[in-house]
């Protein structure tokens, strides 16, 4: 980004001289990202400026990609020959996405600048549940019959192409609007003059129920390499289309979302520097706070054990290492099974063939630990015979139980509705570190008497 | 998925009494992906047979969606002049993907099999380095001048569009092949016939260099909103072209990536259920043992304070919450920090920034557990004033510490040209552990001497 930064001095002093055709030209030449960021830097009445200088699509799709707070400012110093301008520019689906993070004041005045076909598709959209694939489309695509022909397709896309946000893939629709198929615009160019749509009409369409959840759609355009994806009522009449922009970012926000549970954070829509230290605080604390008292029942297991702990302290030097192994071996499962069932490639129904594996994985690894860690302790520890058994042979069940634990924790949450990605680490370490303190005890009784 | 398990009984039967004309129906309305799923229920020679009954075009696209080993198998089966109709009807960048999976014999049968400009483009391909973004081009793409007219244009698309891999966005260059602009598919069939593209091109176009990291261009594809990115050489001459297909698939492969590694395991590509006991073993062990090796310190830490704790054995009581909370506390600031690298929301240059929010969110949370801690101390395990008062300070500087550690740590990670997902939750751990472990019997030595 340091080109743009270089550019920031020789803008601020073209505003300065009011050279206003050439900072036209100069920002002109940016694409909408790379400007909504360097439009960050400038103060508000500069960021005004410039905004009026803009082509209107420039400046609609710059809009787009600034964020809300700096929409907001825009937006009240547009007059509202202005405002109706940008909003005349943008698609439907990021109109919604801006009017959802609006104040009402702010909402009420984009509404009273809308024309009624926009703001009743606004509402619309606006009434399906967060997170459906209802709430992420855009209502404005191109639909053809099946009697048309090449010609009349092509005419029909030159009429309504420009206010549709892609026209790259056309679809075909019955008489009471029900989806029967779709045709690219590359079949069409592609093709005779002649042709009907019928003709070369693909009918094997994939499209998705409005409620369907946004993840769900997401995952689809990787699974079938799609760019744009229809949107059906139960009827399976056509209501709108998402393109993949959206559903990129929908990938990206669900993958962040996993990472932060794994994480035991409280998943939140801002980047982080721009979150406020409290909304830090709020998103994690009440995970630390949970674990925290969870922890206990450790501490009341190595309180019930004082003595023996007493009689042989040095036991207690490998606590740390039984949790810390044990709490990295579930972590290994709990992480591979949680991003194997967010991509789809382990479902519940695999859950004998997953414990059937991880058990075969847990007893390799867990031998090769305790191997490794029982000729640590005899030959540099020098700890003897009997402390090396009781620690090693807790080591190997603990690596077992961990693996267990960690690789159906999350399957099992998500069979009843929870989110796998919460049975992760902090949890899987604080179920398998209460485990494997008991056996640590107990291996400790039998051995030592 | 259970729609196609239905189906699977019928297509046997038909198979059966040969009913070639109604399975080759069936079959044919099925997408590339569900009928490469179905298709692994089969035995080989069934498999074999389905294929035939394809029209070619949903066969080469059903190839590409199998996996390495049916398509060997497939290849294998194949007369010379099926294999070459397949190849006919792949993408490069799709025969380039197979090609690197295929051992060498099945290798040779392709190229052998593959016209000379083919084999001389995957070569090409080949030559780049693993994860750049020439690795994951295509060849196949329209490329104009500008002075064509849209009326030249859509007779050079028609011409060559059958080949390319998209023809909604076509690239523009000039006489030595250097590209200087853009214009899509749309532009040339919403504008008139004797408009030149000179006139209707793009030209701030953003490209990415054939070196460029493939992570790097996925990131482009979602920042810019882009379907298709061009790929062009040290002097800007356009080589080819990345479609968001692919880029979908490098965005979900370096995140299992990611997860993989902040979850110390070794990433590997294959899905969970195909990887054999050994190889997740090969790719868990080495971590395990590290960190396992590592935790040694901490034993050390506990073995030298062995008085102490025979003095006060309640304080062991209270190691593992004060580990436990110390790991959270610090996996919750190094999964943020890690994910805002990957999503550019952080770089670098920010890490004052992050270290000022992570000290008032660690401050403020590590004051919040210590007060909690500290009530729970007096009221519930009565330990007494002393007693709470160092779980409880030192609870307070373990988050600090962890929250600082695990912020740090990654950003410095990739400024030294590591991948910060390797300084996740396992790695913070063993280090704050021995920390907190140090604070603990420090502070105990100043309030009981």
């Amino acid at each position: 980004m340091a080109k743009i930064t270089e550019f920031e001095q020789d803008i601020i002093d073209m505003i300065d001289q009011k050279k206003y055709k050439a900072l036209k030209e100069t920002i002109s030449a940016f694409n909408p990202y790379d400007l909504a960021i360097l439009l960050e830097n400038f103060q508000e009445r500069s960021i005004l400026l410039l905004f009026r200088l803009l082509p209107k699509d420039l400046a609609a799709d710059t809009f787009v990609e600034m964020d809300t707070e700096r929409q907001r400012a825009l937006i009240d110093s547009f007059s509202d020959k202005e405002l109706r301008e940008v909003i005349d520019e943008l698609y439907i689906d990021d109109m919604v996405d801006i009017v959802e993070e609006m104040p009402a004041n702010v909402v009420k005045r984009i509404l009273k600048n809308s024309t009624e076909i926009t703001r009743k598709t606004i509402n619309h959209i606006l009434n399906y549940p967060q997170d459906s694939a209802g709430s992420i489309m855009t209502t404005e695509f191109v639909g053809l019959r099946s009697n048309m022909t090449i010609v009349d397709a092509i005419n029909k896309i030159r009429k309504i192409g420009l206010d549709s946000e892609t026209i790259d893939t056309c679809y075909v629709t019955d008489n009471v609007n029900r989806l029967i198929g779709y045709i690219t615009l590359r079949t069409i160019i592609l093709s005779e003059d002649s042709n009907t749509i019928e003709e070369l009409m693909e009918t094997n369409v994939i499209s998705v129920n409005t409620f369907e959840d946004q993840e769900e759609v997401a995952n689809m355009f990787g699974k079938y390499d799609l760019t744009v994806l229809p949107v059906v009522d139960n009827d399976n009449r056509m209501v709108g289309i998402v393109t993949i922009d959206d559903a990129w970012d929908v990938l990206e926000k669900e993958t962040t979302e996993d990472i932060e549970l794994m994480a035991a954070i409280t998943p939140s829509d801002a980047p982080y520097l721009k979150k406020t230290t409290f909304d830090i605080w709020k998103s994690r604390m009440p995970w630390l706070l949970i674990l925290m008292i969870s922890a206990t029942f450790t501490g009341m297991i190595i309180s019930r054990f004082e003595n023996a702990l007493q009689t042989y302290v040095v036991l207690t030097a490998y606590i740390p290492m039984l949790m810390d192994t044990g709490g990295n071996s579930g972590s290994q499962s709990s992480a591979t099974i949680i991003r194997g069932l967010s991509l789809h490639e382990v479902e519940f129904i695999d859950i004998f063939k997953v414990l059937w594996k991880e058990s075969k994985v847990a007893i390799l690894s867990g031998l090769t630990l305790a191997i490794v860690n029982f000729v640590k302790l005899m030959l540099f520890d020098k700890v003897g015979f009997s402390i090396a058994l009781i620690v090693s042979s807790t080591l190997l069940i603990t690596v077992i139980i961990a693996k267990m634990v960690g690789s159906t924790l999350p399957m099992l949450a998500k069979k009843i509705g929870f989110d796998p990605a919460v049975m992760a680490s902090p949890f899987i370490t604080t179920i398998v570190d209460a485990i494997s303190l008991i056996f640590y005890f107990v291996i400790t009784g039998i051995v030592l008497g």
